[in-house]
C-alpha cells in the first residue's frame, strides 16, 4: 500500500499551452483544500534537478487562471534524460520531503515522468497540456480549444482580405504529426480544402478541388495546411505549384506560427484545467501513480501514462466528411 | 415506409444563439451536396404560415459561418400554437412541394415541430440551438460554448476593476431554469461563489463563504448569479443584503444581459453546427422524423424530440465540487 | 528654482481605467532610465497616508503593459480630504526622501494633488486616467479608446440578437456628465439614436426618430443612452415609455456596467500611457509642477492642473451631425 | 463654377483595410441624406471600366460597419493605367449620368484618380484607406488603428510563449516603406527592440541592445521588424545571425502576414470612416475636387491629392525615444 502523500510538486514541461496556468492553480488550490503542501517547480525537469522550486499557497496562484503560457516556465531538459540528472532530481525532492509529482505537458513530459517513476518509484500523475490534441486518453488536451479559437479568428481575418481581392490563401497551422487543429479550424473557418498529415491527398486532388470550387462560383479560397502535411511540398512550394498550374489565381501564403500557443485560455480550457488539477492531486492522494488524467465521455478518467504515450490519436472521419460536404 | 425527400425547409425559432447561421449553412450545403432543394424560412413558424421562404443554394449561405444571430431571423409565433395556423403552414409547405423540415431552436421550437408532425405526419428534425444548454440528448447546445466565452471575457474585465478597488461584484448571467452558464463561467472566471437555480444555498451560506474568502486574504470577490437563482432575492436585493449585513464590502452589481446571445460563434460551435446540419438533413433523407440531433460521447446521435423536451438536464456535481475547491 | 528630483512616487486614484498599469510601468522605467528611484504607492492617497509604498525597478513592472486595472490598486480617500490626512502623507513622503509625485486619475485625483501642492509645495504632475474622456487639456484620457472598443464589441453582439428578433434595444453606457463614450460608440455601433447629457433632445424627438427609422425599413434599432442622459427618465422608464407609446416594438434594455472599465488596453492607450509616463517624469525632472500631461494635436503637452479640473469638455458637434446622417 | 452633383460613385481600390466598408456605408448614407443617388462600383477601377456598378440606398449598406475588408471588393487595374481604359471608365460614368467619384484607397488609388481628373475634369475626392498610415494629410489612415490592435494582440500571445520558454522572437509586421505599425505596436507590445525602414540601426546596435536587455534580467525578448526594414537582412537571416553570434538565445521567427489587413474595424476606425465619408460627399457637393479628406488636429480637413501622394510621412521621433526608454 502506498504511503500517505503530504507534499506535492507541480511542473510544466515541453511546449507551453493555454490553460497550463489554470492547471497549476488547480493543483495548488486542491492541495490547499486537502491541507497538504504544494511546491511549484520552475522550468520543468530542469528546475527539479536544480531544486528550483518554491512553496505555494492558494494566494500564490491568484489572478493567473486567465493568463496564457506558464508562470512556472517550461523547458526541455537534456539532463533529465540522463540517469544522473534524474538521480539529482530525486535527491532534491527527497530533501524537500516532497512525495508526489504532477507533471503538465505532452509526450516527452510523460515519458520523463514514467522513467522517473520506474527508477525511483516516485508517484507521478500527468496532465495533458499541448495545443496539438495528440494524446490518447482524453478527448481534449489543455489548450487545444483555445488554439482552435485563435486559429479561427486569424482565418476570419484572412478571409476578409481574401474575399476583398478574390485571392487564394494557403494558411499553415500547427500540427507536426496530427491534423486536429487543421481539420477543426478548417471546418470552422469555412476552408475550401484542408491538408492534414493523416491523409495523403496528392496534388491532383487539391487542384481538382480548387477548380471545382472556382467553377461553383467561389471567388476566394482558403486552404488550411497542417505543418506536418505529407503532400510532399511545403507551403511555399504549394503556392509555386498553384501559380504554375492553375490559371486565374492570385495566391498568398500565411504561416500562423507561435501565436497559436498563447493567449487567454477559453472557458472550456479553464474548466478542463480546473477539473484536471483536482483529479491529479486527488489521484495522488488515493495512492495512484503513472496515470494521466483525461476527459472521456464528459468525465475525468485515468489512463496509464504508457498507453497515453504509445497511443496514436485518430482523425475523426466524420469531420473529414463534414468538411467535404461544407465545401460544396 | 417513408417517401423520398426532395425538398427541405429550414427555420430558426425562439431565442437566437451563436452558431444558428452556421447550422443553416450546413443544412443548405448538405442539401446541395445531395442535390436536393433547400428553402430558408424567415421568422420561424411565422414565416412558415405566411409562406415567407425562399430557395437557397450553396452560395446563398456564403460568409455567414462566423456571424452571430440568424439571418433567417427568429420569432415566437402565437398563430402556430393554433390549429389554424399550423394548417396554413402545412398548406404553404405542400404548395411548395417541400417534404421535410429542419427546425433550429429550443424547447418551444421542438414542441411546435412535434405537434406539427403529429397532426400532419410532416417529417421534422430538430437542431438544439440555445445558449442555455438546457436540452437533454446533447452535451452541448449550439451557442453554449460561445456564450461561455463571452461571459468569461466580461468577468475577466470586471475582475480587473474589482481587484483594483477591492470590491465585491454580483454578476448576473443568463439561465432562467438552469445554471450551466453560471457554473462553467463561474469556475473559468475564478468566481468566489456561484448561485444557480438547481441549488438553494441560502443566504447564510453565501455570507459564510464571503467571510471565509475575505479571511483567506482575498481582497476582491466575484459572485456569479444565474438569472433564475432561487435564493429568494434578485441580484439588487442581494447587493442590499450584503451592504447591510457584511462589513467592509464595497458592492457592485453587473447584469450581463443580451450581449450573451450574440457574437461570432466559437470554433467549437461552428464545427458542432456543421455536424448537426449534416446529420439533420441526412436523417430526413434516411426517412427519420421527430428526432433531435445531438452530440453524445463525441458522436452525432438522434434523440426523440419528446425525450429532449421532457427531459431535464442535470447540473454536473463534479463541477460544483471543483468550484468549491477552487475558491479555497 | 526647484531643487533636483531624486525620488519619485507614483499612484493611481479614483475609478480605474485600462492603461493605468502601462502608465505606471512608463513612470517606473523612465525613472530607471534617468537613474532616479521610483516608489509605487498602493491604494492611491490612502496608501500615501499610511506609507504603503515600495521601491520599484524596471523589472517590477514587467508583464503589466497589457493588463487592465491597476496593480497599485486605487481607492477614494476620505482622509486625504482632511488637512491631517495630507500632513501625514507629506510626512511619509519626506521620511522616505521622496521629492516628486505622479498622480494618475481624474478630476478628484487632480484636485487632491493640487491642494497637496498648495499646502506643502510638493511637486506633482497628473496623468489623466479615466474612461470618460472628460478632462480638458488632452484629446484622449487613458482608457477612453479601450472602453470605446469594449462598448462597440458589446453593441455588435447586441445587434446580432436585435436583428434576429427585430427588436429595439436601449443600451446604457458609462458617462455620468459627458456623452463622449455614447457618441463615439454609438456612431461606431451604428446606433439609430444616441442620448447624451449635453443635449436635451426630449422624448418627442426620440419617438419621431424611431418612427422615421422604422418607416425607412429598419427592422431593429439600437439606442445608446449615456448614464447621465438628461431626458428625464432612466433607461427602464424609457423602455416603459416606448412600450406604451410606440406600436410594434419589442423593447429590451441592456446596461453595460463595469466591464467597460476593464480589459487589456488597446494599442493606442498603451502608447499614450507610455508617452504620458515619460513626459510626467521628465516634467518633474525639469522642475515643473501642478501640470497635467496630455495629448494635444498629436504632441505631449502640459496643462495646468487647475485648468484641467475646472474646464468642461465639449461634445464634438461634427460627430453629432455625422451620427444624424448615418442613421438616415 | 462647378455644376451641381446629382449622382456619386464610390469604389475601393488597392490593398483592403478595415474600415473600408464603414467608409462606403458613410458615403452611401450621406448621399441618401442629401437626396442624391449613389452607385457602388465593384473591383475598383476595373469595375468602373466594365460598368460594373449598382445603385445603392441607405439599406444597401446595412450591417457592414463592423465587417473587415470591402464588400465592393478591390483590385489593381492594369487597364486603368492606359488612356483607353480610363476613357472607357469615363464613358461608363457619363452613360450612367454619374458626376462625382469617391475613391477609397492608398497612393496608387489616388494617382489613378488624379490622372483621371486631369484628363476628363471628372470630380474626384479620395479617402485614405490603408493600414500602413503612409499618407500625408491625415494623422490616421483608415485601418491603421485596427491593424495596430491586431498586431498587438498577436504580440501579446507570442509574449506568453516567449516568456514561458525564455525565448527571443523576431516578429515581422507590415510596412514596406514605413515603420508606423512596427513602432506603435512595438511600444504597445513591450518590444525590446524595433527595426524600421526609416532607421538603419545596424546589426551591432541590435546585438548590443539584446545583450543589455539580457543583462538587465530579461529572460525573453521580442524584436519587432517592419517588412521593409533596411538592416540588410531578412527576418530569417536575422535569426541565423543571432543564432551564430549571441549565446544563450533560443530564437524563433513569426511573420504575422495578411491577418493584419482583416478583422472588424476598431471604434476609432469606424468613427473615422464615418466622418471621412460625410466629408468626401459634402466636399463633392460643394464643388471641390482632387482633394483627399483627412484627420488633422482632430478635424476633417482637405489636402490636395498631389500633396498626399508626393509627401512622405515622418516617423515620430518622440515615439522612438519612448521605445528606447521603455526597453530600459
Amino acid at each position: 500500500m502506498s504511503k500517505t502523500i503530504k507534499k506535492i510538486a507541480v511542473l510544466t514541461s515541453g511546449g507551453d499551452s493555454p490553460g497550463m496556468n489554470a492547471a497549476i492553480r488547480a493543483v495548488v488550490r486542491t492541495c490547499a483544500y486537502h491541507e497538504i503542501e504544494c511546491f511549484g517547480v520552475y522550468r520543468g525537469y530542469e528546475g527539479l534537478i536544480e531544486g528550483d522550486f518554491q512553496k505555494m499557497d492558494a494566494r500564490s496562484v491568484k489572478g493567473i487562471i486567465n493568463k496564457g503560457g506558464t508562470f512556472l516556465k517550461s523547458a526541455r531538459s537534456k539532463e533529465f534524460r540522463t540517469k544522473e540528472g534524474r538521480q539529482q532530481a530525486y535527491n532534491k525532492l527527497i530533501e524537500a520531503e516532497i512525495d508526489g509529482l504532477v507533471a503538465i505537458g505532452g509526450d516527452g513530459t510523460f515519458t520523463g515522468a514514467m522513467v522517473f517513476n520506474q527508477e525511483f518509484g516516485f508517484p507521478v500523475i500527468g496532465i495533458p497540456g499541448t495545443i496539438d490534441n495528440d494524446i490518447v486518453g482524453t478527448t481534449n488536451t489543455l489548450g487545444f480549444d483555445t488554439a482552435l479559437n485563435t486559429v479561427v479568428d486569424a482565418i476570419d481575418k484572412i478571409r476578409d482580405t481574401a474575399s476583398s481581392h478574390n485571392r487564394l490563401f494557403f494558411v499553415e497551422v500547427m500540427g507536426r504529426d496530427v491534423g486536429h487543429i487543421a481539420l477543426n479550424a478548417g471546418i470552422a473557418g469555412g476552408a475550401e480544402e484542408i491538408l492534414i498529415p493523416e491523409e495523403d491527398l496528392g496534388l491532383d486532388r487539391l487542384v481538382e478541388s480548387l477548380n471545382r470550387s472556382r467553377k461553383s462560383g467561389k471567388t476566394s479560397s482558403i486552404v488550411i495546411v497542417a505543418e506536418g502535411d505529407k503532400i510532399g511540398k511545403n507551403i511555399f512550394e504549394l503556392k509555386d505549384f498553384v501559380d504554375e498550374n492553375l490559371e486565374g489565381y492570385d495566391v498568398r501564403v500565411s504561416v500562423l506560427g507561435h501565436m497559436q500557443r498563447g493567449g487567454a485560455p477559453s472557458c472550456f480550457d479553464r474548466v478542463l484545467a480546473s477539473r484536471m488539477g483536482v483529479k491529479a492531486v486527488e489521484s495522488l492522494l488515493e495512492g495512484k501513480s503513472t496515470y494521466m488524467v483525461g476527459l472521456l465521455n464528459g468525465k475525468m478518467e485515468l489512463t496509464p501514462l504508457e498507453k497515453a504515450i504509445k497511443g496514436k490519436t485518430k482523425i475523426n472521419l466524420e469531420l473529414l466528411r463534414v468538411s467535404d460536404i461544407m465545401s460544396t
